[in-house]
C-alpha cells in the first residue's frame, strides 16, 4: 500500500501506478478528502516497495501481506489443506506434538565424563534431547570458547563424546553451529543443528545449514522483533528445509538500573508466534534469566504460556563447569521442574490447543 | 565505590577521600596494580555518589547497595524480624498470601447497568476485586477519556455506581488515579487506589496517594527497568505507606517489525521482584496483550511465574466496549482462566514458595 | 483502514462496514486475491479504530492519519495557509526563528547567591534564557528534591531568586513544574513552563500548564516512540496552546553492557519532527550525557541537526552542585559551545531551512 | 569484585577467596556495616567472573576493568608510550587523520556502467572511497540478494568493475563480507574489509575476516550496547588485526508508534567511544536515516559529534536503484553535505580534538 503526500500532483500518482504495473500487479487508487492511498492488487512481494517508496509524492508505504510465507500459519491454510501445526520427528521424539520436549545438558561439552554424567541425569530427569555445546559463542574475545577452539582433534572428540552419550542414554543430541565452516562437520555427529542467538541474521550460516536438511533449531536474537525473527526463519524454508524449532530465549532488557534477569523472556510471543506460523517454538530460560534461582519459575511459565518444549543447561556440580556456572541447575531441580511442568501441561492443554 | 583513572594523582584521590569524610562515611583505599578503588564504608546513600562521580580523576562511580532499602527484603531481614513477605488485607481479601487473586471488571465504566451486569459476572468467575475507569488516560488527546472527564458530576456517578456494584457484590474495588486533584475524591469511594503505567514516574502523584494511607495498586512503567520501578515504589514507602501491590503489565517491545503483543510482558521479573522486596507483584495480561486470543495463555504464564495474582478487563460484550474492546474477554473466559490458574498454582506451590 | 483474515466471512465484512457507517464515514472494500481490507473514507479519527479491531473476522487495523493533527505541518498546510513554521516569543526571544536560542542556569536554585552568579555567568557566554530547578524530579526518594521540597516558604524564595535573576541580567527564566499542585505557584514567576521527561504522559499536569496559556517546553520522556511524543503535545494543543518548544533530551540506551552515556540522544527525530509539525524542537545535551566531557561535541551535533536551540546545565564550580556535579560545566565551556555552534548554524542554514 | 550476600557465612566468603587464589589473583576483603566485598587485586580478566558469581553466598559480581583491554586507550596509555589515536592508512587515505573521510558509492553493485558512473560522480563530489555491495544481507528471504547471488561468475564480474572503478577514479573500495565463504573470495579485488550490523556478533567472521591483514570497516549492530560493541571488536583485534574502522549506523528504535527514522542514530557514542578506544569511528546516516531528507542533517550532525567520517550511499538516480531507493542521494547532494561539513568540522576541530 502506498500513502501518498497531500499534495502529491496527478502526474506523481501515474507515476507510482505506472510503477506498480510493471511488477505485473493492478493499483487501486483510492482517493480520500485528506490524501490518495495506491494499493496494489496481486501478490504485493512480487513488487520492490521500499523502491516504490522512494517515488516523488510518497509519504510512506505499508506492506499488508507478511514477508514469510513459507511458514506462515495463514498462507498455508490458504493455499489448500496445507501443515497446520508442524511436528518435528527426531527419532522417537516429536518436537511440536502432543507433550511439552525437555533438551538438556550441559552448556559446554568438557570430557567424556562430564558428558555422560549429565547425560545419564537428565535421562532420569526426563529429558528427551541432550545438548551439549563444543563451539561456544562468548561476548569476550578473552574467554574459553570451548573445545572446538582447541588445537588438534579436540572438537571431533568432544562431537563424538556428545554423540556416544545421545546414543548410550537414547536421546538425540543438538549442538550449536557457530560459523559456516562447522556445519559440514557438527552434521555428522548430530541430529539437531543449533543456530544461536547471536547468529539469528547471519543469512549464509542459515542457508548452509538448512542445507543439510537437519532440523534446525533457531534462536530468536536478543535484538529482534518477533516479526523479524520469522523473517529470517523464512531463510531456511526458502532451502527447502521446513523442519524449524524455533526458540525465544530473552531480548535485551529495557529501561535504567538492574533488570535483575540477564535477559527479558518474551513469552508472549510463545502463543503469538505459534497462530502466526505452524512452526514448534520452544523457550530457554536458563539464558534468559542468567540466574538458576530463576529458572523453575521461569520454566513453568513457560509452559504455561504454551511453549512445545525447554531447553535447559544442567550439571552435576554448577559451580565447576567452565561456562555459565551462575546458571545451571541439578539433575535433581530438573527432574522437579519437568515434574511441575507436566501438571501444568496437563492444566492447561484441557483447553482448546494454544496451537490451533 | 569511586573507580579512579589510571592516570588519577594522589591529589585527587586525596580529594576523593576528604569529601567522603565530609558525608561522615570512612573510606577504604585499594590499590590495584592498574588503578586505585576507594569503597565508602557506612551508609553509602549519605553520601551524593553522583557528586562524587564529577570529581577530578574520577572514571566512574557505582553504587553497592539498593536505592529502595524501605521496600527491600535483605535490608529488612538485616535489620531484625523484620516483615519478609507482606500480606495486603483489603476487606476479607489477602494479596500477597496463600492464594492469588483474581481483579476483574470493565475496562471503563460506562453506566450503572453495565458496571452491575459486568460486577455480577466477574463475580461468577471468581473474581476477588472490582476494577473500572473513570478517569481514562489515553495516548490520543481526541479519545474518550472517560466518565471522570464529562461535565457535571458524572466522575461522582461512575464513582457510585463502582462503589455500590462492589458492595453489592461483595467485592472490594479499585480504580485508577490519573492525576493529583482526583485523590481526594477517588479516595472517598475505593478501596484500592491505582497508579497506572504512565504515572510510574508521578512522584507528586505517588506522594498524595500513599498519604490517604490505602492501597496502592502500582504499575509499572513501559520504559521503566525493573530496579527502577522499586525505586519509585520507594516514594510511595517513603510517605508510611507500605501496602503496595505491584503490577507487571508490560514493556515497549524491542526489535523492527511486528511484536504480535501491544508490550511486552516480562514475566521473570515476577520471581526476581518477590527476591528483591517483600511485597506481592501481580500481573495484567490485557494491556501486554493488546488482544484477546492471547489473554489465556498469558495469565497462566503469569501465575506460573509465581505471581500473586491476575488483573483482567472484561465485559459481557466485548465489542460494545468504548475502550480496548480488542482485549477484552467474557466473564465466561474469565471463567476458564481462574479455572486452570489454580490448577497451576496448586502444582507450583507444591515447592517452596517464590515469595521465601 | 481494516484488515480482515483471510477467512472473514461475507457476514463478518459486512459487520465491519456497517459500524463504519455508525461514526459517519464511509467504508470501501478492496477484495484482493487473498484477503479482504476495508478503508474507511472520511476523517478516520471519528471512528474508534481499537474497537473496529475487535469485530469478528478482523486481523488488524492501521490509521492512515496521524492523532496529532493540530500540531501536524501536513494537516496545517492542507487546511489553508496556515501556520508553517512556529516562532514562540518570550519578551524578546524568539525560539524557532533565525537564529538557534541557548538556554543556560544552574540544575538547582541552591541560594540566591549561587543564582545571580550563575546568571551572569550564562549571560556573558551567550545564554538567552534562563533555567533553573525548584522542584526536582529525582530517581531516587531518598535525594535532595530542591528548595521546593523543603518547608517554609522556600519554594517562593527560590522562585523569586530565579525571577530577580532572569531581570536583572535580561532573560526571560524556566522551571519545571513537576506536579500539578504547583502549576499556579510557578506560573507567577516564570516566563516558559517546563513539563519534565518523566512528566510527557501525565496529561492532567499537561492539560493544567497548557491552561496558563504561557509558553510549554516539553521534553521528550526516555521511553517514548518519536510519534507518541507528539501525539502527547496535541493534549497541550488541544488546550488553545500552541507555544509549545519540543526538546530531545534521550532515550533509554538499548544493549547489554555501558552504554557510556546516560541516555542515548535520538538526533534524527531532529529534522525528522520538524517536518512533521511545525512546532521548534530543541536538545537537552546535559541529561543525555551525563557526563561533562562529552557536552561539547553533542552540543555541536545538535545544533548541526537542525534544532532550534539547546538547554545546558551550567555552574561556576561544577563539583560543588547538589544535583547533577557529573553533567555541570562552567560558563566559559558554555561560552566556547555557543561560539562553535553559531559556525555550525551558519555553515548549515546556508543550505534550505530544516524546517521548512 | 564480588559483593556477598548480607548472610553470607565464613565458610562461602573463605570459598569465594579461595577460588579467586587458583586464579593467581590475590582476594581484597572489605567487611562493610551491612556486608561483606571482595576485590580481585590482579587482571581480574584471569579469573572467570561468572563462575565466581554461581558460588554459594554471591549475591552478584562486577567486572572493575572493560573486557576490550587490546583496542581501550587507557590500556595503551597505562602501558607505555603506546598508540593514543590510530591512523588507518589505505593507499592516499587515512581514517582517523585531520581530516574526516568520505566513503561513497552505489548501495548495490548493478552493472559496470552504473558503478563507474557513481563512481566518477562521488569522487566529483568529493569522496575519497569507493563502496558497492555485491552480497547484499536482506531481512527478506525473498528480495533481491546482490549479484553475489546470481548464479556464474556475477559476483566475480561486479567485484571486479568495483575494483576498476576504485581504480579508475583513484580511490580505495570497500564492500561487505557477509559471509565467511566470501572472505577469501573478496580480500583479492577490495582494500577494506566491511563487517555489517548483523554480523556484528559473527566471531567466526570476524576472525576469518581479521586474518586477511586488510582493515575492517566495523559496523555495530542495532540492538548492541556500545560496550558489546567494543567487546567484539576485541575479536579482531585478538587476531593482530588493529586496523579497525568502527560504525555508528543506528539502534532499533524505542517505543511505541513511528520513529520517523528507519533506526536511532546513537551520536553519543561518537565522542564516548573515541575516549574509550584509540580506533576512529565514522557515521553511517543513510542506513540509519532510511529516507533522503534526513541525509544532510545527520551527516552534519556526525560531523560535529566528531566523527572520523561518513560513509553514504548515492545514486545519480535514487528512484531507478534495485536496493535501498529510499534512501540515497544523487552525487550532487553529496558534494553539498561534504562541503558543510567540511565548515563544520573546521568549526569544532580548533578546539582540543575529541580523540584526546
Amino acid at each position: 500500500m502506498i500513502i501518498m503526500n497531500t499534495d502529491a500532483t496527478e502526474e506523481q500518482i501515474n507515476r507510482v501506478v505506472e510503477e506498480i504495473k510493471k511488477y505485473g500487479l493492478r493499483a487501486e487508487i483510492s482517493r480520500g478528502a485528506f490524501r490518495t492511498i495506491i494499493g496494489l492488487i496481486g501478490d504485493e512481494r512480487k513488487a520492490d516497495i521500499e523502491r516504490l517508496g522512494g517515488l516523488p509524492g510518497v509519504k510512506e508505504t505499508r506492506m499488508i501481506e507478511t514477508p514469510y510465507k513459507l511458514i506462515s500459519r495463514e498462507y498455508n491454510k490458504a493455499s489448500g489443506p496445507g501443515e497446520e501445526c508442524a511436528v518435528i520427528k527426531v527419532g522417537d521424539v516429536e518436537i511440536g506434538g502432543d507433550e511439552p520436549i525437555y533438551i538438556s545438558g550441559p552448556c559446554a561439552v568438557e570430557s567424556r565424563e562430564q558428558v555422560f554424567r549429565i547425560a545419564e541425569g537428565v535421562k532420569m530427569a526426563g529429558a528427551h534431547i541432550l545438548r551439549g555445546g563444543v563451539f561456544k559463542p562468548r561476548s569476550s574475545a578473552h574467554s574459553w570458547q570451548g573445545l572446538g577452539a582447541e588445537s588438534g582433534d579436540l572438537a571431533i572428540e568432544a562431537l563424538t563424546w556428545l554423540r556416544e552419550a545421545g546414543d548410550r542414554y537414547e536421546m538425540p543430541v543438538v549442538t550449536e553451529v557457530r560459523g559456516e565452516s562447522q556445519v559440514d562437520l557438527i552434521a555428522e555427529y548430530v541430529d539437531i543443528l543449533q543456530i544461536g542467538s547471536r547468529n539469528m541474521y547471519n543469512q549464509d550460516l542459515l542457508v548452509k545449514a538448512a542445507q543439510k536438511g537437519k532440523p534446525i533449531l533457531y534462536k530468536r536474537h536478543f535484538g529482534a522483533g518477533a516479526e523479524e525473527f520469522l523473517s529470517f526463519a523464512e531463510y531456511i524454508a526458502s532451502e527447502g528445509n521446513k523442519n524449524i524449532i524455533l526458540c525465544e530465549r530473552g531480548i535485551v532488557p529495557v529501561g535504567k538500573g538492574k533488570s535483575f534477569t540477564r535477559y527479558t523472556l518474551d513469552l508472549g510471543v510463545v502463543p503469538a508466534i505459534q497462530k502466526e506460523t505452524y512452526l514448534p517454538i520452544i523457550v530457554d530460560p536458563s539464558h534468559a534469566a542468567g540466574r538458576r534461582d530463576l529458572i523453575f519459575s521461569m520454566s513453568c511459565a513457560g509452559i504455561a504460556a504454551g511453549a512445545c518444549g525447554l531447553m535447559i543447561e544442567a550439571h552435576y556440580n554448577p559451580s565447576e563447569a567452565l561456562v555459565d556456572a551462575s546458571q545451571l541447575i541439578t539433575p535433581e531441580e530438573l527432574k522437579e521442574i519437568i515434574t511441575v511442568c507436566q501438571q501444568i501441561h496437563k492444566a492447561t492443554r484441557a483447553r482448546a490447543n494454544a496451537r490451533t
